[in-house]
């Protein structure tokens, strides 16, 4: 219902915005390794302090991101799937990892990918819709977005889930006008737009398959993706391979910030794009 | 030049931006008394203290600001011309008080309304283009927006412009995509439509006049203005007249949270709806 809504300009907005409203100076934000550079910078905007756990087969590793918690953690984001891995969490998993968290300490489930993950044929079954959740766990904060499957990026509009007490906190730090008009008739006009999104979501599924075919081609171990990209083990500096793809007319993304030096992520385009891309790479890594 | 300009989701962006980038816990803001509302807000949202200094004639005290500087100051906000009360500050007043102030104080001048202020034909060649003397005041930031002259509060999108250094912090601490495609291209056009701007202007010329008028013959006294909304003495309980006044369709501003209780912000509208509006104001007060 509308009083659990908040809206954002973009999602990055909301992650933001949950920094502001529940993390002081010194107080303890909770994150895993490898998981979406935005968590960390919104930590430091607040003055927080950024607790990162290892990854596990580049993903979250819930087991330690329960240990991590200290009565200091105000705040635990949870990338779903993950950006820029694409690694994802099962129902079961993130069930039990929220039945561990203290009720005072806010959970934000970062879901700006939920339309391609949840997508039935994706084949990721175990893939939750957690707004189902809503009423067991009053800490809990889902976070979604236009930008993605539904292409409106550029229009900036994106909002969390959550308990109507976390809305009216969020909303009072809320800028009065943070969506702009275009934004908000957009995003009603995707929400009614079922015919696009499902072309997207097959052009989706169809681009990781050619991607997945094309890397064993060229003998490269691509990280199983729930998004509309794919991060793939390239052996060798992502950064110079990045700068070589560049003037090779393709714009990919290095992700040695991510503690990721040997992956680059790649994001889901045309077929022709993705098959221009991997012509490419295939002849900047000899294969 | 491009390195001096920061974009915002609106000039109330770069107001809260502001905050962010140079108070810190327990730090002083320094503003007026019935000036922008959002002056309190931003600072208290960064648990800023805020030092308000008693209105002269409903405007800024300026002599009275320079002596409420403290070592602990970090940031002047000044509205000009001032919202809601529409004053203004002339060249020779506003340059003298930033003579005054420290380098290490950042001096906000938010001109939202600056478009109509420094219309010649508003009758105030005192009103100084500040953006000027950026060259003069390395602390000085002029804060402007396209939300109020050129009709696209809509789309937000507002800016402010400052020496290249407070830029760089500013666009340090602003989210990445603040401002959307449609904003970006819409203030474009903007600026290229002075046509569009030229009758603005006319009409809210017009507008003043009729309400300056209509103010004579109810006996009720305005504010003389600067902005495209005039700010008038109603010599009763402004809430309860703007109740009576949405009664009657007529969407005004109580102004009671500013410190006017027997006021109304009035904005200028067409000449139907000005006269419409002076016409349920006339029956309300019995005149």
């Amino acid at each position: 219902e509308q009083a659990q809504i908040t809206l954002g300009n973009g999602s990055n907005d909301v992650l933001e915005l949950l920094a502001r409203a529940f993390v002081d100076n010194g107080e303890e934000v909770l994150f895993s390794e490898h998981a979406f550079a935005v968590y960390g910078l919104a930590t430091q905007a607040v003055g927080g302090r950024s607790v990162i756990t290892p990854a596990k087969e580049y993903g979250h590793d819930l087991d330690a991101m329960a240990k991590a918690l200290t009565p200091n953690t105000k705040l635990v984001f949870i990338a779903n799937p993950n950006n820029p891995t694409g690694t994802w969490l099962g129902r079961h998993e993130l069930h039990h990892f929220l039945t561990q968290v203290p009720k005072e300490v806010v959970v934000v489930l970062d879901e700006a990918y939920f339309e391609f993950a949840s997508d039935p044929d994706m084949g990721a079954p175990d893939y939750p819709d957690t707004t189902a959740w809503l009423g067991e766990f009053a800490n809990l904060v889902v976070a979604r977005t236009f930008s993605k499957a539904y292409g409106l990026a550029g229009l900036r509009v994106g909002y969390a889930v959550s308990s109507p007490e976390v809305a009216d906190l969020l909303n009072r730090v809320r800028q009065p006008f943070n969506v702009s008009i275009p934004a908000l008739y957009g995003a009603a006009a995707a929400l009614d737009d079922q015919a696009h999104l499902d072309a997207t979501l097959r052009l989706n599924r169809d681009g990781l398959e050619q991607y997945y075919q094309g890397f064993v081609a060229l003998g490269v171990a691509p990280i199983y993706s729930l998004g509309n990209f794919v991060c793939v083990h390239v052996g060798r500096n992502g950064g110079e391979l990045y700068e070589a793809l560049l003037r090779e007319g393709v714009i990919v993304r290095p992700v040695g910030n991510y503690g990721l030096p040997n992956h680059l992520r790649i994001s889901v385009g045309s077929e022709r794009e993705n098959a221009r891309c991997l012509d490419a790479l295939g002849r900047l890594l000899g294969a």
